[in-house]
């Protein structure tokens, strides 16, 4: 059936034509006022200058690595890395790359046009926002069918390759282009916006004391770029990501199971029954003029929950159809059901409507420390939930795909649940990526002196995103960690093939053993860096707001207006200084790994990795995202509202929060498959070359 | 050679008659003035209190869970679990218990002493502080070496035994007992230890803006008494749990390996050797009457390097001696050599001659929050250091004591690497345990008035004590690792003779990556709940201080008593109620995860435990104790010394650093030790009854 295979063509194009309708129905509405547009307009430079910058640094590193690919591939000639590796390396990056960059365009593009049409009514706000949202979600969804179904066709055609094992091998390689690109874009990104909104509470909201988005505030220029340069471009990469990262790594396993082209065609048509259902769910998303949050969360949650149960419905005869067994089904079916459930738990953590979070608020009574001390708590209790639905989805999907006899047909269980769990990414990444766009209308609203009515409906907006953003995190760690399994099997089933030797993979194998714990080490070091850059980065801008109050005369009395660009510049240098060292990490340590331990100590480091980076992501996120409610909750007029000890405690809490959930934290998940991929890519060196054969 | 066994109670003899001959030398010394030793009666008398209601509430627990094993080992008649077990599990507990217990009534006793002697001259102060740790040291050692040697007699020559395999197999299940008494001991000496302190400081440091022991603040005495029970009886029950369990779970390996007898009685030879040792070199603690800091912490590094060089130089003839494997001494120093680079790498971290603290000290000039941020990514950045350094010691010890062909041997190298690194307690930890007693002799001080330069030199005497402290700590987590490693290995093979299948325990199964994380999970919820713990009980200790700052008046003028045995009770009350949950989890997620996933999920469950609660452990230790040196490095005059904006910041970081370092940090080492034996002693029920069986 590898004829079939024209259909992700179709759904790319679906994809892909769908964001155009959604971009030009953004495009046609207002900008706003003349103040609006200025704003607006320095948002997007600064957004382009960064993103410039950033793409030129990683540049230089993708050039490195693709010559080093290239040398492995030609020196061996093909045996230790398939000459066409290193050129797929290139696409995948930069299609992850493009994901970002539209997604990051489009929302600097949609911010003013949100308030401007929020200032009109809450229902044209949340339509705009959406529709930017929209665009994003289905770029990342297009351009991944498109780079997956374009090397299926070269590799299959172009190359005539008949082998499905050989193309299903190939092809996991090219998700280690994504992953990098994604990594930096979301360390970067991260970095910048943290950096920016770190710099500017500390100085303004907490010494100066003026409100949020103040235009008197030297780093609030930065901070909205941030929210574009982090929360777009970095998730855009992100998710394009995890997608392609779900679908190639199923390939893999398809081949391994036994199921030949089909097990390759039955994600890709998951992928593409997705899109049609996405579509179709967000034409569900709109809501009535005088609407709550209450109604706006449910308007978003039909389009959602509506898209998955069609999804659901649609993938029973697609899976029969094409591989035959119902088990494979059930493991779909735990996906998207562990994904959802994921999702509910980590509102139930982050939310202020349900206790964890009053309660964190709750102990800003007793001041910073013991909010730090229990957002801490919260967010280390909060793995409990995640872990645990996906160590079922793990069990379910393995046996049940597996049935009683055959272990590789359940491993492939096990990557297909993930990509059930992604299948409708196209409608939860906008429901996800609409939410910067509402917050930089706020922050244009602020600046730009809209009525407070505005402000109102932006915040709205803008606070159901956190909930949305919450569980889009849920979505892409959960998915994770079930690709990351997938791609250890396939770096497991790629090295025996390269080896004449059995590979003792037994847990209590010394070798695997310490494999395991450099896992946890890159996972915490990792951590370290993030956060510690987005300190660094915070530092520099706080120094700099502090001096311009104090050099700038009249800042203050709206009499002269403060430097913004240098903040964006400081922002902008910082992130790009810090974010290379932790990428660099995620290649370095699995191939150091490899060349000292040998394949049995990789295979315990993307053990370890997966275990800690999937339990201290799901920490970080949803620590910080409480900490961030907690602080609107109490701002909201508990615990003495705004100006209260109360409050000033959970601005800290909030600070501390921001690198936890917007930097380190959904970083964490592309390192796991980053580590995975580059050992797969680099598995026919490390088998000849490594310490390990020594012993 | 097993007639040779009796040396264990020559050994366990010379100890403890050392800690007689100690105790003599700190009761000979004056306690002081009346007002002295009032306070020191009051402190005494709390500690016993808690004390006595701790062991009352773990005697429950205890007596639950030895009629659940009485149950199990005779209704299966021996065959799921030795009918010697659940004794052996009591007199485990009982004398953890006791050491944790004399431990603390020596430091309760030396507290004024030391006070009194420092007011003479600052030798005089350190002899007695240093007596009362030696106590401690060479009690814990004692007992240590009396309870396994006893159980070895009983088993050898009681019930006639003959076959190593067979006693190793029971004797590693004893360390259950001690396992379980020490995370009691831990998790409430913590949990109390902290609700005091950051009570006492929440309110008096911050809010009141009176000094650390001020006599007017109504949570002095139960931070005082807090010291005893956490720093104190806590470490007391750890660290014998730690030096016990490394020397039974080299048993079980000694027998695997083909050494028989000759295999136990390694270990047992290298801790009476240590004993040896550490009694010349604690001769060695003296100083100048008018030494400085460095000299102070020459004096100490003279006696514990020299016990640790004197113990390498006896291994090796007794190594050769009894095993005939020069490679066993290899391993043997690889652990010896590798507890002191990692506490050295602990000292570089936390204290503040280095750069690390000396930054994060700087980022108090940016407020709370990022110093809070800059202390956990140094926490994580520092789990570096101590991973490679184990995983450094695995791999030679391995490698080393196995050769080129046994497998088996190896294993007993990482075994008896735990044992060397742990050989010379009795002076690293008299070493550790004075700490407490300084501090409390800095209180005493301080509520007596006596004169300044008394208080100077207790805190010249405490502030070693913090490096101390955190090189104590590093021992215990590193040899816990391979310990861990150890138990792990001894368990698949209990498990492996009790089963005709053989278990499938590659990384790649399923049921082993989800035990993985199970495994995971149950490191970050047992820490949630630790800290949370913490928070609570802080909390109801802020709302009592400050009711009792406005009820009593003339309480800041000196006027009146403020009522301290309020303060007292609720630690104690919350301490106890709060410490059973986590206890109890780490009995149960084992015993759930074999139920359900069978002896393979178990294993994955041990594999997570350990490495993600190892590299916990070091984050937490290390981030506690930088953030509480970075505040003491503020206080001596940086960044606008005590009572600046930047005072202030440091004074959140140590007060969010104290339930990492003294509650969560050091109870994860004790918490993976048991999860192993708890899935050693219930295997047998495992093994007969789980879901995986049925799959």
């Amino acid at each position: 059936m590898d004829g079939l295979f024209w259909i992700g063509f179709a759904g790319a194009a679906l994809a892909l034509l769908f964001t155009v309708l959604q971009r030009k129905k953004v495009m046609a509405a207002s900008e706003g006022s003349d103040r609006m547009r200025k704003i607006a307009a320095s948002i997007r430079e600064g957004a382009n200058a960064y993103l410039k910058h950033q793409y030129s640094t990683v540049f230089k590193v993708f050039a490195v690595v693709f010559v080093l690919l290239l040398v492995i591939a030609f020196a061996s000639d093909g045996r230790m890395l398939s000459k066409v590796t290193p050129f797929a390396f290139v696409t995948g990056g930069v299609f992850s790359m493009l994901a970002g960059f539209i997604g990051m365009k489009i929302a600097t593009n949609s911010n003013a046009r949100t308030a401007q049409a929020a200032s009109e009514s809450l229902n044209r706000g949340l339509r705009v926002a959406f529709a930017s949202g929209s665009v994003m979600g289905f770029t990342v969804v297009g351009l991944g069918m498109l780079d997956i179904t374009m090397w299926f066709f070269i590799l299959r055609y172009g190359f005539g390759m008949t082998d499905p094992a050989e193309i299903g091998n190939i092809m996991v390689m090219n998700g280690m282009g994504a992953s990098f690109m994604a990594l930096f874009a979301r360390v970067g990104g991260g970095i910048y916006t943290k950096a920016a909104d770190v710099g500017a509470d500390l100085v303004g909201k907490v010494e100066a004391g003026i409100p949020e988005d103040d235009p008197r505030n030297p780093a609030t220029i930065a901070d909205n770029v941030g929210d574009n340069v982090g929360d777009v471009a970095g998730m855009g990469a992100d998710l394009y990501e995890s997608y392609v990262g779900s679908i190639l790594a199923t390939f893999a396993l398809g081949a391994i199971a036994g199921y030949g082209f089909n097990g390759m065609l039955l994600p890709l048509l998951l992928a593409v029954c997705g899109v049609v259902c996405s579509i179709f769910g967000s034409f569900l998303v709109k809501t009535k003029e005088n609407a709550t949050q209450e109604s706006l969360l449910r308007s978003l949650r039909t389009g959602t929950y509506t898209a998955a149960i069609l999804e659901a419905v649609a993938a029973a005869p697609l899976t029969y159809f094409v591989v035959g067994n119902w088990g494979v089904y059930a493991a779909i079916l735990s996906g998207l059901i562990g994904g959802c459930a994921i999702g509910y738990f980590t509102e139930y953590y982050t939310s202020d409507t349900y206790k964890p979070t009053q309660k964190l608020a709750d102990s800003s009574e007793t001041g910073s420390a013991t909010i730090i001390i229990g957002g801490i708590s919260l967010g280390l209790k909060s793995t409990m939930a995640p872990i645990l639905i996906v160590a079922v989805a793990v069990i379910v999907s393995f046996f049940a795909a597996g049935g009683a006899g055959s272990f590789n047909m359940g491993l492939y269980g096990i990557g297909i649940a993930g990509v059930g769990m992604l299948s409708t990414l196209g409608i939860t990444l906008a429901t996800d990526a609409y939410g910067p766009v509402a917050d930089n209308a706020g922050g244009i609203a602020e600046m730009a002196g809209l009525p407070e009515e505005v402000r109102q409906r932006t915040d709205a907006l803008d606070s159901l995103g956190n909930t949305t953003a919450a569980t889009g995190k849920g979505f892409a760690i959960g998915s994770a960690s079930l690709t990351s399994l997938a791609l250890m099997v396939s770096y497991v089933d790629i090295v025996q093939k390269g080896t004449v030797e059995t590979l003792d993979l037994t847990l209590t194998n010394p070798l695997m053993l310490v494999g395991l714990f450099i896992g946890a080490l890159l996972t915490f070091v990792f951590s370290a860096l993030t956060m510690s850059a987005v300190q660094k980065a915070a530092q520099s801008i706080v120094v700099e707001v502090r001096r311009q109050f104090r050099e700038i005369a009249g800042i203050m009395e709206y009499k002269n207006d403060p430097d913004y660009a240098r903040c964006v510049a400081l922002c902008t240098k910082g992130a790009l200084h810090e974010m290379v060292a932790p990428a660099l990490l995620a290649i370095i340590v699995p191939i150091l790994t490899g060349l000292i331990l040998g394949p049995v100590g990789v295979v315990g480091l993307l053990g370890g990795v997966s275990v800690t980076g999937f339990a201290m992501a799901v920490f970080m996120s949803n620590a910080g995202g409480a900490w961030d409610n907690a602080k609107k909750y109490i701002e909201s007029g508990h615990h003495g509202g705004k100006g209260s000890e109360q409050h000033k405690a959970a601005v800290v809490g909030d600070t501390v929060g921001d690198p936890f959930k917007d930097t380190t934290g959904p970083s964490l998940n592309i390192l796991i498959k980053l580590c995975s991929t580059v050992s797969i890519v680099f598995s026919g060196l490390i088998v000849l070359f490594n310490l390990a054969n020594l012993l």
